[in-house]
Protein backbone atom coordinates (compact mmCIF):
# COMPACT_ATOMS: atom_id res chain seq x y z
CA UNK A 1 0.00 0.00 0.00
CA UNK A 2 1.50 3.13 -1.51
CA UNK A 3 1.12 6.46 1.55
CA UNK A 4 1.12 9.76 0.57
CA UNK A 5 1.52 11.50 3.92
CA UNK A 6 1.41 15.42 4.14
CA UNK A 7 2.08 17.94 6.58
CA UNK A 8 -0.19 20.68 5.75
CA UNK A 9 0.63 24.12 4.92
CA UNK A 10 0.49 27.62 2.81
CA UNK A 11 4.47 28.37 3.07
CA UNK A 12 5.92 24.74 3.16
CA UNK A 13 3.83 21.82 2.67
CA UNK A 14 5.10 18.22 3.29
CA UNK A 15 4.49 15.22 0.96
CA UNK A 16 5.57 12.02 2.03
CA UNK A 17 5.39 8.72 0.49
CA UNK A 18 6.24 5.22 1.80
CA UNK A 19 5.48 1.92 1.55
CA UNK A 20 3.86 -0.06 3.98
CA UNK A 21 4.50 -3.62 3.55
CA UNK A 22 3.35 -6.74 5.76
CA UNK A 23 3.93 -5.98 9.23
CA UNK A 24 6.01 -3.14 10.79
CA UNK A 25 8.51 -2.63 7.12
CA UNK A 26 7.59 0.23 5.93
CA UNK A 27 9.74 1.81 2.95
CA UNK A 28 11.01 5.13 1.74
CA UNK A 29 9.85 5.80 -1.64
CA UNK A 30 9.97 9.85 -1.97
CA UNK A 31 9.69 13.63 -0.08
CA UNK A 32 9.55 17.45 -1.05
CA UNK A 33 8.34 19.96 0.56
CA UNK A 34 6.03 22.16 -1.75
CA UNK A 35 6.55 26.05 -1.25
CA UNK A 36 4.51 29.00 -2.40
CA UNK A 37 5.52 32.30 -1.95
CA UNK A 38 3.99 34.87 0.87
CA UNK A 39 3.44 37.65 -1.44
CA UNK A 40 1.54 36.37 -3.66
CA UNK A 41 -2.34 36.12 -3.17
CA UNK A 42 -3.81 33.38 -1.09
CA UNK A 43 -5.63 31.67 -4.43
CA UNK A 44 -2.53 31.33 -6.04
CA UNK A 45 -0.64 30.15 -3.19
CA UNK A 46 -3.17 27.27 -2.25
CA UNK A 47 -3.53 26.31 -6.41
CA UNK A 48 0.38 25.73 -6.02
CA UNK A 49 -0.02 23.43 -2.95
CA UNK A 50 -2.52 21.30 -4.30
CA UNK A 51 -0.97 21.26 -7.89
CA UNK A 52 2.22 19.74 -5.98
CA UNK A 53 -0.45 17.57 -4.12
CA UNK A 54 -1.81 16.59 -7.42
CA UNK A 55 1.49 15.75 -9.47
CA UNK A 56 2.62 13.64 -5.81
CA UNK A 57 0.06 11.49 -6.48
CA UNK A 58 -0.28 10.84 -10.17
CA UNK A 59 3.70 10.42 -10.01
CA UNK A 60 3.62 8.08 -7.66
CA UNK A 61 1.02 6.34 -8.01
CA UNK A 62 -0.45 6.84 -4.63
CA UNK A 63 -3.02 4.86 -3.01
CA UNK A 64 -4.00 6.35 0.13
CA UNK A 65 -3.82 9.77 1.79
CA UNK A 66 -3.21 10.74 5.35
CA UNK A 67 -2.54 13.80 6.11
CA UNK A 68 -2.33 16.01 9.74
CA UNK A 69 -5.55 16.68 11.30
CA UNK A 70 -6.13 20.62 11.99
CA UNK A 71 -6.03 22.51 15.11
CA UNK A 72 -6.43 25.63 16.99
CA UNK A 73 -2.97 26.58 17.94
CA UNK A 74 -1.10 29.45 19.51
CA UNK A 75 -0.66 30.97 15.89
CA UNK A 76 -4.33 31.60 14.53
CA UNK A 77 -2.99 33.11 11.47
CA UNK A 78 -0.67 29.82 10.78
CA UNK A 79 -3.45 27.62 11.57
CA UNK A 80 -5.81 29.30 9.03
CA UNK A 81 -3.36 28.31 6.22
CA UNK A 82 -3.14 25.16 7.54
CA UNK A 83 -6.63 24.19 7.53
CA UNK A 84 -7.03 26.13 3.79
CA UNK A 85 -4.63 23.84 2.63
CA UNK A 86 -6.00 20.79 4.23
CA UNK A 87 -9.31 21.50 2.86
CA UNK A 88 -8.01 21.84 -0.60
CA UNK A 89 -6.32 18.49 -0.22
CA UNK A 90 -9.02 17.05 1.30
CA UNK A 91 -11.19 17.48 -1.98
CA UNK A 92 -7.72 16.95 -4.30
CA UNK A 93 -8.08 13.00 -2.45
CA UNK A 94 -11.61 12.74 -2.53
CA UNK A 95 -11.74 13.63 -6.34
CA UNK A 96 -9.21 10.87 -7.00
CA UNK A 97 -10.73 8.42 -5.24
CA UNK A 98 -8.29 7.91 -2.40
CA UNK A 99 -9.14 7.00 1.35
CA UNK A 100 -8.35 9.69 3.31
CA UNK A 101 -6.98 9.47 7.00
CA UNK A 102 -6.62 11.93 9.55
CA UNK A 103 -4.26 12.18 12.68
CA UNK A 104 -3.48 14.34 15.66
CA UNK A 105 0.47 15.94 15.71
CA UNK A 106 0.06 14.03 19.07
CA UNK A 107 -0.70 10.42 17.34
CA UNK A 108 2.01 10.57 14.78
CA UNK A 109 4.66 11.65 17.32
CA UNK A 110 3.47 8.63 19.79
CA UNK A 111 3.44 6.26 16.42
CA UNK A 112 7.10 7.36 15.73
CA UNK A 113 9.09 8.21 18.91
CA UNK A 114 6.29 6.67 21.65
CA UNK A 115 5.54 9.55 22.85
CA UNK A 116 2.93 12.08 22.33
CA UNK A 117 5.10 15.14 23.09
CA UNK A 118 8.31 14.53 20.98
CA UNK A 119 10.24 16.92 19.96
CA UNK A 120 10.96 18.12 15.94
CA UNK A 121 14.56 15.86 16.53
CA UNK A 122 13.41 12.74 18.06
CA UNK A 123 10.66 12.36 15.16
CA UNK A 124 13.29 13.60 12.81
CA UNK A 125 16.08 11.11 14.26
CA UNK A 126 12.97 7.99 14.51
CA UNK A 127 11.91 8.61 10.83
CA UNK A 128 15.59 8.06 9.49
CA UNK A 129 15.72 4.84 11.52
CA UNK A 130 12.63 3.48 10.44
CA UNK A 131 12.89 4.57 6.86
CA UNK A 132 16.58 3.58 6.59
CA UNK A 133 17.84 6.83 5.62
CA UNK A 134 21.15 8.18 6.53
CA UNK A 135 20.02 11.40 8.33
CA UNK A 136 16.57 13.01 9.06
CA UNK A 137 15.08 14.25 6.04
CA UNK A 138 15.30 18.53 6.26
CA UNK A 139 13.25 20.75 6.50
CA UNK A 140 11.12 19.13 9.32
CA UNK A 141 7.66 19.41 7.02
CA UNK A 142 9.32 16.55 5.40
CA UNK A 143 10.23 14.65 8.36
CA UNK A 144 7.02 15.31 9.76
CA UNK A 145 5.20 14.00 6.38
CA UNK A 146 6.99 10.93 6.50
CA UNK A 147 6.04 10.37 9.92
CA UNK A 148 2.68 11.09 9.15
CA UNK A 149 2.79 8.25 6.40
CA UNK A 150 4.14 5.79 8.70
CA UNK A 151 1.98 6.54 11.32
CA UNK A 152 -1.21 5.77 8.95
CA UNK A 153 1.17 2.64 7.89
CA UNK A 154 1.62 1.01 11.23
CA UNK A 155 -2.21 2.27 12.35
CA UNK A 156 -4.01 0.19 9.43
CA UNK A 157 -3.05 1.68 5.90
CA UNK A 158 -0.63 -0.76 5.46
CA UNK A 159 -0.78 -4.64 5.76
CA UNK A 160 -4.10 -5.99 7.49
CA UNK A 161 -3.44 -8.13 10.80
CA UNK A 162 -5.44 -11.03 10.76
CA UNK A 163 -8.58 -10.30 12.99
CA UNK A 164 -8.47 -10.85 16.53
CA UNK A 165 -5.03 -10.98 16.43
CA UNK A 166 -2.52 -7.58 17.72
CA UNK A 167 1.01 -7.73 16.77
CA UNK A 168 3.70 -6.46 18.78
CA UNK A 169 4.19 -3.31 16.74
CA UNK A 170 0.23 -2.57 17.10
CA UNK A 171 0.23 -2.79 20.91
CA UNK A 172 3.01 -0.81 21.27
CA UNK A 173 1.25 1.87 19.06
CA UNK A 174 -1.72 1.07 20.87
CA UNK A 175 0.10 1.57 23.98
CA UNK A 176 1.85 4.84 22.58
CA UNK A 177 -1.75 6.21 21.63
CA UNK A 178 -3.03 5.96 25.20
CA UNK A 179 0.35 7.88 26.51
CA UNK A 180 -0.14 10.77 24.39
CA UNK A 181 -4.22 10.90 25.46
CA UNK A 182 -2.89 10.75 28.85
CA UNK A 183 -0.43 13.81 28.04
CA UNK A 184 -2.86 16.05 26.23
CA UNK B 1 -20.53 42.03 -14.54
CA UNK B 2 -21.64 38.79 -13.05
CA UNK B 3 -20.39 38.13 -9.21
CA UNK B 4 -20.70 34.92 -7.17
CA UNK B 5 -20.50 35.76 -3.28
CA UNK B 6 -20.03 32.90 -0.93
CA UNK B 7 -20.57 32.42 2.71
CA UNK B 8 -18.73 29.72 3.15
CA UNK B 9 -19.54 26.97 5.59
CA UNK B 10 -19.25 23.09 6.07
CA UNK B 11 -23.30 22.29 7.08
CA UNK B 12 -24.26 25.66 5.09
CA UNK B 13 -22.42 27.09 2.20
CA UNK B 14 -24.65 30.42 0.78
CA UNK B 15 -24.03 30.90 -2.64
CA UNK B 16 -25.30 34.28 -4.06
CA UNK B 17 -25.39 35.75 -7.55
CA UNK B 18 -25.74 39.14 -8.68
CA UNK B 19 -25.07 41.31 -11.36
CA UNK B 20 -23.13 44.62 -11.14
CA UNK B 21 -24.03 47.27 -13.35
CA UNK B 22 -23.30 51.07 -14.11
CA UNK B 23 -23.47 52.68 -10.91
CA UNK B 24 -25.22 51.43 -7.89
CA UNK B 25 -27.53 49.10 -9.57
CA UNK B 26 -27.12 45.54 -8.81
CA UNK B 27 -30.07 42.97 -9.54
CA UNK B 28 -30.26 39.46 -8.48
CA UNK B 29 -29.69 36.44 -10.29
CA UNK B 30 -30.09 33.36 -8.46
CA UNK B 31 -28.88 31.92 -4.35
CA UNK B 32 -28.77 28.40 -3.17
CA UNK B 33 -27.17 27.27 -0.20
CA UNK B 34 -25.15 23.94 -0.83
CA UNK B 35 -25.57 21.70 2.35
CA UNK B 36 -23.60 18.96 3.59
CA UNK B 37 -24.12 16.34 6.09
CA UNK B 38 -22.44 16.28 9.52
CA UNK B 39 -22.35 11.74 9.44
CA UNK B 40 -20.15 12.33 6.21
CA UNK B 41 -16.37 12.15 6.50
CA UNK B 42 -15.42 15.87 6.29
CA UNK B 43 -13.56 14.80 2.77
CA UNK B 44 -16.72 14.06 1.56
CA UNK B 45 -18.82 17.28 2.78
CA UNK B 46 -15.96 19.14 1.31
CA UNK B 47 -16.40 17.95 -2.26
CA UNK B 48 -19.83 18.28 -2.00
CA UNK B 49 -19.83 22.04 -1.26
CA UNK B 50 -16.51 22.34 -3.95
CA UNK B 51 -18.83 20.43 -6.34
CA UNK B 52 -21.65 23.01 -5.45
CA UNK B 53 -19.62 25.99 -6.27
CA UNK B 54 -18.32 24.75 -9.50
CA UNK B 55 -21.70 23.96 -10.37
CA UNK B 56 -23.09 27.69 -9.65
CA UNK B 57 -19.90 28.93 -11.73
CA UNK B 58 -20.93 26.97 -15.05
CA UNK B 59 -24.32 27.47 -14.63
CA UNK B 60 -24.65 31.36 -14.59
CA UNK B 61 -21.07 32.19 -16.39
CA UNK B 62 -19.68 33.33 -13.48
CA UNK B 63 -17.05 36.24 -13.96
CA UNK B 64 -15.73 37.09 -10.04
CA UNK B 65 -15.78 35.32 -7.28
CA UNK B 66 -15.85 37.11 -3.45
CA UNK B 67 -15.29 35.55 -0.62
CA UNK B 68 -15.59 36.23 3.58
CA UNK B 69 -12.71 36.71 4.61
CA UNK B 70 -11.96 34.03 6.96
CA UNK B 71 -11.13 35.22 10.83
CA UNK B 72 -10.46 33.00 14.07
CA UNK B 73 -13.84 34.03 16.29
CA UNK B 74 -15.07 32.30 19.29
CA UNK B 75 -16.17 28.98 17.62
CA UNK B 76 -13.09 27.55 16.62
CA UNK B 77 -14.75 24.14 15.22
CA UNK B 78 -16.68 25.94 13.18
CA UNK B 79 -13.48 28.13 12.14
CA UNK B 80 -11.92 25.25 11.24
CA UNK B 81 -14.57 23.77 8.79
CA UNK B 82 -14.82 27.48 7.68
CA UNK B 83 -11.49 28.07 6.60
CA UNK B 84 -11.08 24.47 5.11
CA UNK B 85 -14.24 25.26 2.97
CA UNK B 86 -13.14 28.49 1.46
CA UNK B 87 -9.91 26.77 0.75
CA UNK B 88 -11.45 24.03 -1.49
CA UNK B 89 -13.28 27.43 -3.23
CA UNK B 90 -10.23 29.44 -3.68
CA UNK B 91 -8.42 26.82 -5.52
CA UNK B 92 -11.65 25.48 -7.77
CA UNK B 93 -11.82 29.68 -8.08
CA UNK B 94 -8.00 29.94 -9.17
CA UNK B 95 -8.70 26.90 -11.73
CA UNK B 96 -11.17 28.40 -13.32
CA UNK B 97 -9.49 31.32 -13.82
CA UNK B 98 -12.05 33.47 -11.97
CA UNK B 99 -10.40 36.67 -10.13
CA UNK B 100 -11.04 36.22 -6.08
CA UNK B 101 -12.20 39.06 -3.35
CA UNK B 102 -12.23 38.70 -0.17
CA UNK B 103 -13.99 40.72 2.51
CA UNK B 104 -13.97 40.78 6.59
CA UNK B 105 -17.90 40.40 7.87
CA UNK B 106 -17.71 44.22 8.98
CA UNK B 107 -17.08 45.14 5.41
CA UNK B 108 -19.73 42.89 3.85
CA UNK B 109 -22.40 44.62 6.81
CA UNK B 110 -20.79 47.76 6.47
CA UNK B 111 -21.38 47.97 2.81
CA UNK B 112 -24.91 46.98 2.54
CA UNK B 113 -26.18 48.78 5.88
CA UNK B 114 -23.99 51.11 6.74
CA UNK B 115 -22.89 49.43 10.03
CA UNK B 116 -20.33 46.96 10.48
CA UNK B 117 -21.93 45.89 13.55
CA UNK B 118 -25.09 45.55 11.67
CA UNK B 119 -27.33 42.08 12.93
CA UNK B 120 -28.46 39.33 10.47
CA UNK B 121 -32.03 40.76 10.49
CA UNK B 122 -30.86 44.24 9.25
CA UNK B 123 -28.27 42.64 6.40
CA UNK B 124 -31.42 40.54 5.50
CA UNK B 125 -33.38 43.24 5.13
CA UNK B 126 -31.18 45.48 3.23
CA UNK B 127 -30.26 42.42 0.72
CA UNK B 128 -33.88 42.73 -0.28
CA UNK B 129 -34.27 46.19 -0.45
CA UNK B 130 -30.81 46.53 -2.80
CA UNK B 131 -32.22 43.52 -4.76
CA UNK B 132 -36.30 44.57 -4.64
CA UNK B 133 -36.38 41.19 -3.63
CA UNK B 134 -40.25 41.00 -2.00
CA UNK B 135 -38.59 39.21 1.51
CA UNK B 136 -35.15 39.01 2.89
CA UNK B 137 -33.95 35.54 1.54
CA UNK B 138 -33.84 32.93 3.78
CA UNK B 139 -31.72 31.02 5.78
CA UNK B 140 -29.25 33.81 7.02
CA UNK B 141 -26.50 31.72 4.96
CA UNK B 142 -28.32 33.18 1.57
CA UNK B 143 -28.71 36.47 2.13
CA UNK B 144 -25.20 36.96 3.80
CA UNK B 145 -23.47 35.13 0.07
CA UNK B 146 -26.02 37.85 -1.85
CA UNK B 147 -24.39 40.62 0.60
CA UNK B 148 -21.38 39.66 -0.02
CA UNK B 149 -21.62 39.65 -3.86
CA UNK B 150 -23.23 43.44 -3.62
CA UNK B 151 -19.99 44.73 -1.27
CA UNK B 152 -17.87 42.94 -4.65
CA UNK B 153 -20.21 45.14 -6.80
CA UNK B 154 -20.31 48.29 -5.13
CA UNK B 155 -16.06 48.15 -3.86
CA UNK B 156 -15.21 48.03 -7.38
CA UNK B 157 -16.01 44.66 -8.47
CA UNK B 158 -18.77 46.31 -10.88
CA UNK B 159 -18.64 49.46 -13.11
CA UNK B 160 -15.27 51.76 -12.87
CA UNK B 161 -16.16 55.14 -12.25
CA UNK B 162 -14.05 57.58 -14.37
CA UNK B 163 -10.83 58.28 -12.16
CA UNK B 164 -10.55 60.79 -9.35
CA UNK B 165 -14.37 60.92 -9.45
CA UNK B 166 -16.30 59.92 -6.60
CA UNK B 167 -19.89 58.74 -6.54
CA UNK B 168 -22.22 59.72 -3.60
CA UNK B 169 -22.36 55.35 -3.48
CA UNK B 170 -18.76 55.69 -3.30
CA UNK B 171 -18.49 57.96 -0.68
CA UNK B 172 -20.93 56.57 1.66
CA UNK B 173 -19.37 53.05 0.94
CA UNK B 174 -15.94 55.00 2.30
CA UNK B 175 -17.79 56.03 5.25
CA UNK B 176 -19.34 52.58 6.21
CA UNK B 177 -16.14 51.18 5.96
CA UNK B 178 -14.27 53.90 7.96
CA UNK B 179 -17.12 53.38 10.66
CA UNK B 180 -16.91 49.47 10.78
CA UNK B 181 -12.82 50.04 10.96
CA UNK B 182 -13.34 52.06 14.35
CA UNK B 183 -15.89 49.51 15.51
CA UNK B 184 -13.58 46.70 15.30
Amino acid sequence: MRILGVDPGLTRCGLGVVDAGTGRAVDFVSVEVARSDPDEPVEARLTRIADAFAAAVAEHAVEAVAIERVFAQANVRTVMGVAQVSGAILVESRRAGLPVAMYTPSEVKAAVTGSGTADKAQVGTMVARILRLSAPPTPADAADALAIAIAHAWRGGGAATPSGKVTAAQARWAEAERAARRSR
